[in-house]
């Protein structure tokens, strides 16, 4: 959420940018559902996804609900009915649609659901030209648009996994160049640690972050070193092919039942395919690159991964600690492989070789061992937007650095992703860390 | 299936008669589709539902593999890939994809399905055309409509049961003439039962029949009646109203742990508005009409329905004896409240004074008493399309006589249609009978 | 239940052979726990069996709720806390300690459940030394003997289920004395049907019967013929050999996909034991006898091993009929391989020709085609017993003629069991018959 | 796992303590179980629990397969069925019969158990004896006799959630002095926190530890303040009346979905009777004493408490050092509530004024903030017995000090216990915590 800090940070914008900004943002959604037919938009292929159609209207209804209805004179709501429709889980608003059911949800078509983020955006529009030096509501859209660009990677992750379940055709998008390079040799960079400081600061990270990442705080950490870049898939195979998901002593427990449990000798999406490997990506089945950094990993693959390459796996105190000092790529959080990179996945290094670790940001979220909990002295907001974040602090570990199915822009250095230990369906990654 | 009598009766039919029908029938599909949406198509809200869109393709699919495939000279297949998507259950033609999957295939898109179609009727006319005189292409021609017929009727109760979902804006079409008349009050008529011949006959059914309606065998009832007309809203309600679903020694065992399980205490659709109910219709949420045959029961309800009123299901035996002996409405299999009415629902059956059971065929598909099995000397088609019953004869309950979602002309005395015990989603009502 | 005719019979009845037969028949229950120790009359292997312990006391539980607490004088319950304990489905009785924890009721022990048996006995000894012409107490005495030795049967095949829990020493007894036999050729016998009377007769079966056997009626059945014997355990392997669970075509819908779900390739305790098969059965691990009964099967396997076999399963009234018509053995009810043989084990026909059909009392029960169902014109007992057999008509199928758990006294020919299509742990095998 | 620095220890130590250690604690186990008819012993009554049997096998199983296999000479086995039967997880020892069928193992019986404890204590007590300067041998006794403790504190509270199923008659023991005291009330005690150093040190805690607990490393927390003691039945009960299970804003998200499908309203064993409620213990249905501390606390309910309270819960570095600084009762993970008290149940803290905090041993295990993870530089032992903490690192909460069923003496204030945030039927309570 956003600290006192930024809060007066936004007074001093200048009011175009932030209507541009919202502009661009919303646009980009509709540009990412472009490729996708109405059907395509309407299914939910497991509880933990979404529709298409249901990120649209979700995030169209945060703005009405959050924004329109608080501030906007004779507010009148577009559909009565969306306010338990598209409310995702916040309980302070009122009742919600069954999660599970979102699939079955067909009316509002697609067509409605554009026209009513139309609308809303033009009372948006409107709204940002009059109150142009409304700090709250400032604070607010910023809120609402990172929001959406969380919800712009779900879109694609959530695409992908129904796509999946067509056994033709399931491409989404065709625009992913593969040039071919040499593979980056793996090598470590060394940390002195300390006691030093942890979680979001304006000046390093930017004016907005989500209140899970407040407030900065000391942590100390021994000496460590991190891999010069995420684990490939030519490495990961090695892993399967030296018997890792047959060998119980490399797993978790709950990471070996539920490798038995679902019969697993590979990570999501692989297929083997005569002699070898074949990979559902958002481009169709390709080949599988072995330089590429390897991708939908649970928390289980990567923790096993880890203890078989003789390592484990970052805190996130290491790994924020790393990321605040490249040095040769101090934008890395702004350049890398996102989203707008039209891959829609992990590309390789590169053979230049590195003198500092490579893609921290973008490419593939990376698993740390650390459980999502609360920063010390952590405050949630009061009201309804302050369900975000903090009440999912259970079971969930943390992922670092953004993905190529994130926007540009959207990830920093204090950035904290969550999700289950069972999740694979994000593009999640890891990269080895070791005692030094 | 097709009795040999029937096949002979075939040959005699004109060609250009069966071409006609059968672009009548085909076309009647795609206008029970033409209110929905692309979305609405593509849903499946059960695993024991399919979406329409999915419907649309098996239909034309069926064609394709047991026609074309076989009769059609430089065969090739519209699409490879439809053969194990739209296959529904036939071991014989190789693997289906997973039922409970199917509204997770988005691709192809409606518009693909439809040119699928379009497709398919071209070629099928062509050979209809060129090989008018082949009987087995005409018997698996009618078998095959007959089978788009059945799929009509899920096509609408499935729709129903999906668009139940959307809490608001769930109709799928507005045409139903809510006429008002007085109630038809409750009477009996005896019949004397004895050895009498059960099955289908092609001069009284006319000449195609399914396999599981042969052969025709003798049976042996006692002497029973049955009511004038099938139970009503109204008279359901009294049995609400007397704690019908809270009287354990109402129910089969089974039923009351169905009962208790589901917390159930109104049949599907029922909802509670304030003082009264409401009653989800494929033409919206609408007043409960007392007068009007009562639907969506599951065998449970029937069952108990009928225990409490101190009456019974009748069999199969003692429902085909008396459809065969309607002296006034001998046409009732043709006329009735089928799907051609566009009421899509139950109708009063008037207060005429009736001197025969009213209402046997169309309204509300009747639960009898009888589990679905084989007739003494039943035998299955040789190959695939023998698939189409025998081996469903487990744990299913016989229904019989149309309901107002069934086409107009697709049902006869002979025919069962079958469900399992717990099974609402249907048109599925009940008529009393008594021994004598 | 018991007809008025069996009733009146009663009347006649000295009144010391009642309570003789109580002493005997209350005696056996005892006798067939005493190999096992407390642990094993503790468990519950799954939730459709039911502890040693928990037969003993609910069929003394009975007698006191259904006899003692009516028409004892000053009747004082043992413990009050015993009658929900022990009420197994009784709804008129009131509430049920839950079916599936029933394994977890570690008070009372064994030992005072047996004490409550003795306080039961005594005081029901009394009763019927002091009532001894009370025709309604010898009806629910009678009742209530019967429900015993059904209870021991299932006390058996309970048991059986549970020990195969016990990787090591999970023998019952030994006693079973393996007789070498030459086997049995598979012959046919012809029937020539008709109107025939079906249903319990008290001249021909006895007096006592349960109510689901009434009313005698009438009911036609067409020519047929009925294999000499039981299938062997050497008839199945060579279903199974001839890839008899691989085979889909073979299986009704329902079977297949619990053949698939559950990874089945043989029957229930089945072992497959380097190069053959081994039988879990009440007297340990023992090798295959082709030449005995097979038995464990479901509905399912019965099913597609006769369609497999070019032939089908018999419907209860051919059953019934060819029951009643065994010329050289017409006590064949009386005597056969029953539970008091010892063998707790299905036996060899033995090679003696065969004039007439063999075993079709004791050994195993045989699977019918016939669904559950009312007779015409049944009618349950008022009150609290009625609920014994009716409420369970549905999706069931009925077994006849016992099996070598059943006590030896307790079937005739119009005794109908009956289980659902998937249950296997009952002694449940099946004979071949045809249309003539 | 033990430490280098206990291992040169051990050495030092005069072997006829370690046999006479052994001789208490492995007799400790039977008197537990001595209240326990043989059926109370082989119960199961959910997945997560095991019976008093398997209990005492495994912890026997444990000295036979760890010790007397690698150090006996001409080892054999008690019985080879053993070693699977009675592996609860190590992998390393092969395979293990399947956990949630651990209740159906009723041979071999309690008394075969017993038999099999008394031939393993006779060859440890030899074993001990001839190679009483073995440190090996020495530090593995001393692992399985923790190992066996703990099992101590599991057989206590599975059999308090197995009787729980037993409608009357439910008490294991009746010891339990009640006493009268008045009410303490609540005050905090402040720490400044810092760099400390965290986890154990044989000086402080004893030579032995579990590896879970090393290596001590170094950690940083802010000033924080501790209640005086644990939360009471009393203040809990408040949290309930002020509807604490119908507010979501007080819980996780995933907290909130485990109220509601499980429809709670308060903690475990917790009965609404009438006016007021009574709590299910080992000595029966008691009235709740609103003095003592509340146990039987999920994670989730112990979290919405302190949300409610206006605080938190600790961290396991805040817990431990406030452990470690302890003034007026150093020795209190010597003393307090624990197992020998009889009790089985916490008790009041006493009315007398507190300078520091009361009751952090014994009573109620207290959870903590703290997801349960390895320390920096953790490393398993190897082999099989490295199986033991560190597989079970994914979704599990840390709590702290030990109950009023852990054995006396087998807790210190470097101790880690974890379960899963939804477990509740440990002795498991809370303690509030605050930010200074």
């Amino acid at each position: 959420m956003i600290v006192p800090a930024a809060a007066r940070r936004f007074s001093g914008l200048p009011a175009g940018d932030l209507a541009q900004r919202y502009a661009r943002i919303r646009l980009y959604s509709l540009t990412l559902a472009a490729p996708l037919s109405a059907e395509d938009c309407q299914v939910q292929s497991m509880p933990d996804a979404s529709p298409t159609k249901w990120h649209l209207a979700h995030i169209t209804w945060f703005f009405e609900t959050f924004i329109l209805e608080r501030h906007e004179a004779d507010f009148r709501a577009f559909d009565p009915a969306f306010r338990v429709l598209f409310n995702s889980y916040y309980q302070g608003v009122g009742e919600q649609y069954p999660r599970p059911q979102r699939g079955l949800i067909t009316r509002p078509t697609l067509d409605e659901v554009k026209r009513y983020r139309a609308d809303v955006d033009g009372r948006m529009q409107t709204l940002l030209a009059n109150r142009s030096d409304d700090t709250a509501i400032a604070e607010l859209v910023t809120l609402g648009l990172h929001h959406e660009q969380q919800h712009q990677e779900l879109l694609l992750t959530d695409v992908k996994h129904a796509l999946s379940f067509n056994p033709s055709r399931a491409a989404y998008a065709r625009r992913w160049p593969m040039t071919s390079v040499r593979p980056q040799p793996l090598c470590w960079f060394g940390y002195a640690g300390g006691l030093i400081e942890h979680g979001h600061d304006a000046e390093l990270d930017g004016a907005f972050c989500f209140d899970n990442e407040t407030p900065r705080h000391r942590a100390y950490t021994a000496p460590f070193e991190l891999a010069s870049r995420p684990v490939t898939y030519g490495e990961y195979l090695a892993f399967i092919d030296d018997a890792g998901y047959r060998r119980p002593e490399l797993w978790l427990s709950m990471g070996w039942d539920w490798v038995r449990q679902g019969r697993r000798e590979a990570p999501l999406y692989w297929h083997r395919d005569g002699e070898g490997w074949r990979n559902h990506t958002l481009q169709g089945l390709v080949e599988i690159d072995p330089r590429t950094p390897v991708c939908h990993l649970s928390y289980f693959e990567a923790d096993a991964y880890a203890r078989w390459a003789g390592a484990r796996l970052p805190t996130e105190v290491e790994w924020e600690h790393a990321a605040r000092h490249l040095r040769a790529t101090p934008g890395a959080a702004q350049r890398g492989n996102f989203a707008d990179s039209g891959a829609f996945h992990p590309l390789p290094a590169g053979d230049a070789a590195a003198d500092e670790p490579l893609q921290m940001f973008g490419d593939v979220w990376e698993w740390t061992q650390s459980s999502y909990a609360a920063y010390p002295g952590y405050r949630p907001l009061p009201g309804a937007v302050g369900e975000y974040n903090g009440k999912f602090m259970c079971n969930q570990y943390v992922l670092r650095g953004g993905s190529c199915a994130t926007p540009a822009g959207h990830v920093r250095a204090s950035y904290r992703n969550f999700f289950p230990a069972d999740a694979q369906w994000q593009f999640s990654g890891l990269r080895l860390a070791r005692d030094l």
